[in-house]
């Protein structure tokens, strides 16, 4: 029905993503970026919101040789799917998403999006359209998973995650918590968006595991399901 | 020269202290509950922003008997001292703070407050002046600590803390982070305000335990001053 979905992100100890000019930071370590790696190789497709290819333009491929080597000798590609949610198909041509390492790339489109820039993208990506003005994520991810796609990890960004949880779309929520204050009203954060209003409609989380990491706290948690 | 400053507050696991509607909500449980009377109890003073005030009202009293009998038979009083940080006097004077149970209270205010409502709220609370168009962090708390108080526990909300964080006034950062997703891009979070821009401007914290309490995780940072 949906793919199997694992948000991961790194937040501030006080739970921000990045500044308020959202530029990318450091928030967690050597040990947090190693473990991320892997969970990328692991699942099927990895997918970004377009404010986030906007403002880190991020390649989203998998780093270590061993890695890349295991998903080969399994008859996969080197990289995951690829995935950017895009309404308006805003992506540039020149993201490097779409140049960078081998691999599928689709970009979630809604029938909003302007039909030259779908032509234009499209000599790069497979574009799927879900939904009018936004994309629809739950006829999205339904659409990716009769192409195959089981497993799905989301980095971000935090307007994206929000409408994840929002549709009741995530299994599995990680936090690498850094050892680290960021600040900001208006700094990013895992959930944007408009958020729950009565304490009956959160998402209510089991705590999986929790650990050390670098300098910082990796928590796993998974989504009690309605 | 300050006050040992701990600031120990209840966030969601997507770093939310409440909705964006910033009423009052349950994010932690019954031992958190417990946890954070004992850390009233133990705190020489517990300050909160003029913002958690109107939002939440609350008594910031210590609540288990066991505990103001000990605060009593060491020769103090029941509570500890309570403090609202409050430039320009708008404590409504039917505040909770004011009226349940005995202790001190004191108001910080700037130079920019009402005089007559100064006077209105000198009948339930001391009022310390520092600051010109807000309350001057680092000027108030020099003073209470010149008054006697050795430690403050700050409950919140968002924009004071942040502010106490600017300031480098921080000795220690609790949270408790409860077992649910609220969302919201213009919910309260821990540290609100302008935020840091610049990655060497970020405070850097030492994690010093983490636990599991309630349905939650608990983690307990220690400010590395610059
Ligand atoms: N610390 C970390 O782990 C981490 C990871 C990733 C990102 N970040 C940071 O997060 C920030 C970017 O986050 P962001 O929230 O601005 O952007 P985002 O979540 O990456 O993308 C949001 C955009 O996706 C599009 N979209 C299409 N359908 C949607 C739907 N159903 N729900 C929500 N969005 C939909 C919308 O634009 P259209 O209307 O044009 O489609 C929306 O503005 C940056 O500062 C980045 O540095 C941090
Ligand atoms: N989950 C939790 O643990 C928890 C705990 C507490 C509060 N909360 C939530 O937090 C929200 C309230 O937070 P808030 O940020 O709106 O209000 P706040 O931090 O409680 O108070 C902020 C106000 O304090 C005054 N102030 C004076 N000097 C200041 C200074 N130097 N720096 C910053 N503020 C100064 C300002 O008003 P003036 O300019 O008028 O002085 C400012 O608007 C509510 O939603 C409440 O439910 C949650």
């Amino acid at each position: 029905m949906f793919p199997y979905v694992t948000v991961n992100l790194a937040m501030s100890a006080d739970g921000k993503l990045s500044t308020i000019e959202r530029k990318q930071v450091k928030i967690s370590g050597q040990d947090d970026f190693r473990r991320v790696d892997i969970l990328k190789a692991e699942n099927d497709a990895i997918m970004v919101g377009i404010g986030t290819v906007l403002a880190d333009d991020p390649s989203l491929t998998v780093k270590s040789p061993e890695l890349k080597e295991k998903r080969l000798s399994s008859g996969r590609d080197e990289n995951p799917v690829r995935i950017i949610v895009d309404s308006k198909a805003r992506t540039p041509c020149s993201a490097e998403i779409l140049h960078k390492g081998p691999g599928r790339r689709i970009i979630a489109v809604s029938k909003s999006a302007d039909p030259k820039k779908i032509d234009e993208l499209g000599k790069y990506a497979e574009i799927v359209q879900a939904g009018d003005e936004r994309v629809d994520l739950r006829i999205f991810l339904a659409k990716i998973a009769e192409m195959g796609i089981e497993t799905l990890m989301v980095e971000g960004g935090g307007s994206l995650i929000w409408s994840l949880f929002e549709d009741d779309l995530v299994d599995e929520y990680y936090t690498c918590i850094g050892n680290v204050i960021i600040g900001g009203a208006s700094a990013p954060t895992p959930a944007d968006g408009t958020g729950f209003i009565r304490e009956n409609e959160f998402t209510k989380l089991e705590i999986a595991s929790m650990e050390k990491i670098d300098s910082g706290v990796l928590l796993k948690w998974k989504i009690i399901k309605n």
